[in-house]
Order: C-alpha cells, then sequence, then structure tokens
C-alpha cells in the first residue's frame, strides 16, 4: 500500500537536482568531467572531456563570397539568414566533449535514426548581439542564458557543461562575425544568437542519446516588439494547455514549441498575434505565446501593481528579459508601482478590465523584447488595454527604455557585456 | 466576463479535427490536396500536389556493397543498421508533396536553423515487417500506423497526406529490401520500420514548418518481449508526469518522448525496465513506458478482467498492438474473461495484490511486443505479478501467441498483409 513516509527507496523526485550537482565544473570549477555509470550496482568512473572554449579551432569563410543585406530585406524571405560562420562541438559519451570548431556557416549532416529526429533530444537559448550607440558590440547578461541552456541541456538528457564555456563560446562567435555583420554603421542592430544541443546518436529507440552536438548560428531576426495597434492575444483553447505541473514548461526545450503550433496558426488566422496560456481550472495567466506575460493594474486597495506568473510552479520559463523587468522595476519604480510574482487568473485580469482598474500590458522574451498588448479575447470577451501615447503605456515605455539603453551602450551596466570585436 | 454560453468567437477546441475534416483524400477520396491560407478574410485555395506512391522513383543501391548481420550481432552497437534503401519525400507550402524516392540509405542535410532541430516538429511511427513461418513477408495492421502517422503530422503542424499512399510506400520500401535483409532463411523474424515526417524549414521562429521531409527506414531492432525474469516498472517520481489531458500524450510527436527520459534512466540506473507512468493526484495508470498497459485481475466480484487504460482522455497512445489485445480478447476469451477500458488507479492494482486478486500483467507495443511485467515499485512498495510457467502467464501467453501466428502467417487473418517481394 501506498506509503508517505520517508520513501528511502523512491525514485528521486529530484533528478534534474542531481544531475546539475553532478557538473563538477559548476560545483568547484575544476574543468574535468565525469561519466558516472550505475550498473547493478558497481559504479565507474571515467574521465571525460568537458567543454572547453580556450581548444576552439578557427577556419575562416572567404569573407567577401556574401555580403550582408539590408535589414529590412534580410528578414523578409523563408530563410534565415546567418552570419559568415557557426560554432559546433561534438560530444560521446566515451570521450566527452570535442574541441570545438568555429567554421563556415553550412549544413549539418544527420543519419535518418538520429535521436533528435525522433524524441526532440533536443533544447535552445536566444539571446542578441547589439551594436551600441557608442560602437561597441554588446551581449545582455549571456551568462543568464549560458545557465538556463545547462538546465535545458540536463532536463532532456543532453550532457552538460560548464556555462561559463558556453558563454565563451557565444562571444567567440561575436568577436568573429560582429563587424561585418553588425556593422559600426548600424548602431541600434541587432544580431539574434542561437546556441543549441540535439542528440546525434543513430539509433533508433527511446533512451538518452549517446552522441550530441552543440552549435551556436548567429543571424538576422525580425523586430517584433512594435506590432501596429499592439499585441493582441487570444487564450488557448480548452482542450489545449501549453505545459503542466511536473512536466518541462520551464525548460527551453523543443518539446514546448512543435506542439503549441496548431493552436498559434488558429489564433493567427484570426487576426491575433500569439496565444494567452491558461492553466487549470482556474485559468492561471503563464506565457504570451513564447514570452512571458507581465499585467500593470490597480489592486482593489488602489496600489499599483505590476503583476506577473510566479517561477515556482515551473510552468514558464525564466526569462532573461523577465527577470530583468522584474529586477529594474523593483529597483526603480519602487514607491510608484508593486512588483507581484504570483498566480493571477483570467477572471482577475477581465474584473480589473470591467472595474477600469487594468493600467497596462505586456509581453517580455528575447524574441518580441518588451511588446505592448493592447487585447486579449478570451471565449466570447474582449478585454481593450490601455497602449497611451505612441502605442505604449508609460510603465511598459519607462521600463523597455531602461533596458535598452543598457543592451546598446546608452547607461553602463554590469548586465551589458562587451565583446572585443576581432 | 468569462461565459459558457455557445461561445462563436471562441477559438476552435476542434483545431485537430478541422485540419484532419480539410484532409480531401480522406474525404472524398479524390487525390489532389489544397493549401488553404486565411489572411484577412481572404481565402485562398492553391491546388497542391498530394503525396502520391505512384510517383515514386527508385534508385538502387549497390547490392553487393552491405553484407547481412547476423540477427546476434545486429543490435550489439550503438548504431541501428538500416538496410540498403530508405524512402524520402520532400513537402513545401508552395507546391505540396514531390515525387517519393526510394535511393540508397545515408544522411539527411538539414540547416542548422530547421524548425525540427529546435522546435520539435516532428512525429514517426514504428511497425514491423515479418518473415513468415510460410516463406511470406507481412505486415501487420500498417492502415493503423498510416492513420496514426496522419493524426500525429496533423498535430503537430506538419502537413497532411492520404495514409493509403503513405501505406503503400512502406510496403515498396519492404517490396525491395525484405527478400535479402528478411531472408527466407529466417523465419520468425523482422525488420523495424520507421515512417517519420520532420520540419525542414530552415528559418527560426516559433511557426509552423513551410518545408517538411517525410523518411521510411528499415532497420534491426533488438527483441525486447522475453526479458529474463519478466519486465519491472517503476512508477514516475511525483514530480514528473508523461502527459496531460490537454496535452498531446495521444500523439506519436517526439516531444512525448525526450522529455521523458530523465525518469527513464534514473529507474534503469535502479535496475528497472520502464517507468509505468501514474497521472494526477488519483494515480491513474497510463502508460508503462513507451508502451500500452494491461492488467489481468480478479474484480472485488470475482470477475476475471482485462483492464487497461482508456483513449478518451488523449492521454495515452492507441496503440496498434493495444488495439488487437483489445480485440482478440473481446472476441476470443469471451465469457472467461471481460476486456475493461477504464481509468484504473495504482492503489487499485496494489489491492488487488494485497488480496490476492492480481493475475497477471504485461506491456503491449511495437518495441516490447507483448512483454510480462512482473514486478511494479511505486513508492516504498513493490507488487509482484505472477508470471507462470514459462514466465509468461496464460492470457498473456495466449493473446501474444494468437498475435504472433497472424504476424509470421501461422493463422492467415486479414490484420496480415502480404508483401509482394520484387
Amino acid at each position: 500500500m501506498r506509503s508517505l513516509q520517508g520513501p528511502v527507496e523512491d525514485l528521486a523526485s529530484t533528478a534534474l537536482e542531481n544531475k546539475i550537482a553532478e557538473q563538477p565544473a559548476l560545483n568547484n570549477g575544476h574543468a574535468n568531467g565525469h561519466a558516472n555509470g550505475h550498473t547493478n550496482g558497481t559504479t565507474t568512473t571515467t574521465t571525460l572531456q568537458p567543454l572547453d572554449a580556450s581548444k576552439l579551432t578557427i577556419r575562416r569563410a572567404d569573407p567577401t563570397a556574401r555580403e550582408v543585406p539590408d535589414e529590412d530585406t534580410a528578414c523578409s524571405g523563408n530563410e534565415t539568414i546567418c552570419t559568415d560562420h557557426m560554432i559546433t562541438v561534438t560530444w560521446d559519451a566515451s570521450s566527452g566533449w570535442s574541441a570545438p570548431e568555429l567554421k563556415p556557416y553550412g549544413p549539418l549532416s544527420l543519419m535518418p535514426t538520429a535521436s533528435v529526429l525522433h524524441y526532440a533530444t533536443e533544447c535552445f537559448e536566444g539571446l542578441k548581439a547589439y551594436r551600441g550607440y557608442d560602437g561597441k558590440l554588446r551581449l545582455f547578461r549571456p551568462d543568464c542564458n549560458a545557465r538556463r541552456m545547462l538546465m535545458s541541456t540536463l532536463r532532456i538528457s543532453l550532457p552538460g557543461f560548464d556555462p561559463a564555456e558556453l558563454e565563451k563560446l557565444i562571444m567567440a562567435l561575436v568577436a568573429v562575425d560582429g563587424t561585418k555583420w553588425l556593422p559600426k554603421s548600424r548602431p541600434g542592430s541587432y544580431l539574434y544568437l542561437r546556441p543549441a544541443v540535439i542528440g546525434t546518436q543513430p539509433q533508433l529507440g527511446v533512451q538518452a542519446p549517446k552522441e550530441a552536438l552543440l552549435f551556436i548560428t548567429a543571424s538576422f531576426m525580425p523586430r517584433m516588439d512594435t506590432p501596429p495597434g499592439g499585441m493582441k492575444l487570444h487564450t488557448n483553447p480548452e482542450d489545449m494547455v501549453r505545459a503542466w505541473v511536473g512536466g518541462f514548461g520551464y525548460a527551453k526545450v523543443g518539446a514546448n514549441y512543435g506542439p503549441s503550433l496548431l493552436a498559434t496558426v488558429e489564433a493567427r488566422e484570426r487576426g491575433f498575434t500569439q496565444i494567452l496560456w491558461l492553466y487549470g481550472p482556474e485559468g492561471y495567466c503563464t506565457e504570451a505565446g513564447a514570452s512571458n506575460f507581465f499585467v500593470v493594474w490597480r489592486s482593489k486597495e488602489g496600489r499599483l501593481e505590476l503583476v506577473t506568473a510566479p517561477l515556482d510552479d515551473k510552468l514558464i520559463l525564466d526569462g532573461v528579459t523577465r527577470r530583468s523587468v522584474v529586477e529594474l522595476a523593483r529597483e526603480r519604480l519602487a514607491g510608484e508601482l508593486e512588483v507581484v510574482e504570483r498566480r493571477y487568473t483570467i477572471d482577475e485580469v477581465l474584473e480589473a478590465d470591467r472595474e477600469g482598474r487594468l493600467v497596462e500590458a505586456f509581453a517580455a522574451g528575447t524574441a518580441f523584447f518588451i511588446c505592448p498588448v493592447s487585447q486579449i479575447r478570451h471565449r466570447d470577451t474582449d478585454v481593450h488595454i490601455p497602449m497611451g501615447k505612441g502605442e505604449i503605456g508609460q510603465y511598459t515605455a519607462k521600463i523597455k527604455g531602461w533596458i535598452s539603453d543598457i543592451m546598446y551602450g546608452n547607461e553602463q551596466h554590469p548586465w551589458g557585456v562587451v565583446v572585443d570585436e576581432q
């Protein structure tokens, strides 16, 4: 019979924490990885090569072979335009990580039996490199992305690494391609950086891959933070939820995205930008598409609040932009507005609207940056949210401006990490 | 305010049913596909090429280049050994499906920005080709796999097709490679067939792919239906669930597999074969690993029952083996045993064990076929399940025998579809 008393033999409900604890580079700064094989009670430990950015080899593309397109046309086609180079690192369970390679951008070769193509053994990150108004090239809090990538990688049973090494590799790609592809003549522009890890072992059967590939690309990505009239959200259909308690909604794994497309496509055909994903019979607001979601309202007691879903349910992504919004608002809007991370329902949003307490709403993430939300449709009810002058509310605009100033070097801040260009 | 009355404007909770209804080949047998683009109220319809097996082109590999390995060694490495050929068909949103190609087995070339590598836009099927004791080559209910593949494909926002055409392509691959790779000298052996569809559009950004690839491989796969001592299951840790109502547990999409590996690896390190996935605070039994799960018990009233989870929650896969077990048991064990598809909890299993009512249990699926379960560990409780003589219970053995006889031609049955060898 089911017992709740100290189940010593229970399957660890902390598998991910255990995995993270096993990452030696995170615990003592030591650079060696270990493969722990537990088989029938015997534990064998082999020294594996850790991810090591200092081993990076560079094979340059012909710099005259490709021209940098206009920003306007760069995102007009059905194909992402990447820069001259990419970084790749292979891993296998018997030897660990190979020496990273920076090489000309091009196709990957995968066997049809590769794990990633069948079992979604894949995760990724998204961040940007910014050309500052002071001429410098910056990343925004890349350490946050690198740490989250480790968490996602382990959640999807791909190999761990020292996130500081991933950060160095991201910097290396930007250092090589940034000068040409993000020229000083285009201050205020950016490149989109996409690190990813995929399971490449060519073996069918549901198992943790024994071979993997880490790769990083840099590319153009359209600006999505200022859609005319603001972002329009439609709540999800009742029979489709994005993530659930005990799932993996907090990890940036492919499995969170593909299944969300069906509802998103349908919402777009109706003129909406994204799905506002509700959770549970209570209808808790979680994410707006693949962005975090914020509401500014007056509480019933009249307090001005900036409200967003909490992280501790592990339903939503721990967004770098989300985190930055929360931290800056707490620091710079103290006394004016209270930042509240808590579960809140769509009914609370509808009620605030009816009672005239809804002030602003916005989505926050790397792709949409800080994007004002002007409308939410839930079933047969429409909420129209004030947008303010210039199609952006005053608090949304303030926060967006602060973060943007850090990204583009108008404000010197530790979050803006300058890249030395080669 | 939220309203429950006839929400005409609500986002369809039937998006998948709508998509399936749009498949022209399914509705009127007509071979043309259509692309329906809804933009700002205007609907444009373009005729797209449907998936058409009659357009198959064949480019043969050198038949002497590779030898067929012994069955014993074929599955001993870390790489799946495929047959000489594979089938590939490309799709793009503007023209539809290309002419299918049967060509030498080899790697796929994908851009690093390909949708499948980031957003898990992927789904697959698994079925087997059997070399019968009568010398014939057979598939087992391939129409079921083809229809399920269509459902999975649409759920993950990949392009639809007429499942009958997919079935013909599967047959074509087996017809070409079956004679060499599944020789008449090896009756009772099989090849594993893996059709898959992946999103190949090389564009970052969360969107339904405008380019896709369907491919089919045939390979060796280890026998997993007779592990010494039977299959041992461990219930999932409390903070990890496989699927949830409103999710996609019923579809064979990659997103169901990668996230399950973390718990599975941990269970294997403890000597268990698979996770028994429970659902909800009630602990409903759903699947055993990636197989369906059956229990034979005596009800409290003394009736002998074969119990398995129902399909209508959309939590579990509509397994072809599951379906065959249910249908054959209803037909051939009527009067002896009642087949019950209903929600049942792990506590009911534990209670039946304590009261001596537990008779047998088995997992059913293409990979494990019909595999006796000898043990379930739930928290700190172990259930030991009778295995019977020959390490298999009598009902499990009967059902397994019937299905096996159909697969290998000992019984002529409509489910065993003979392939004409070339």
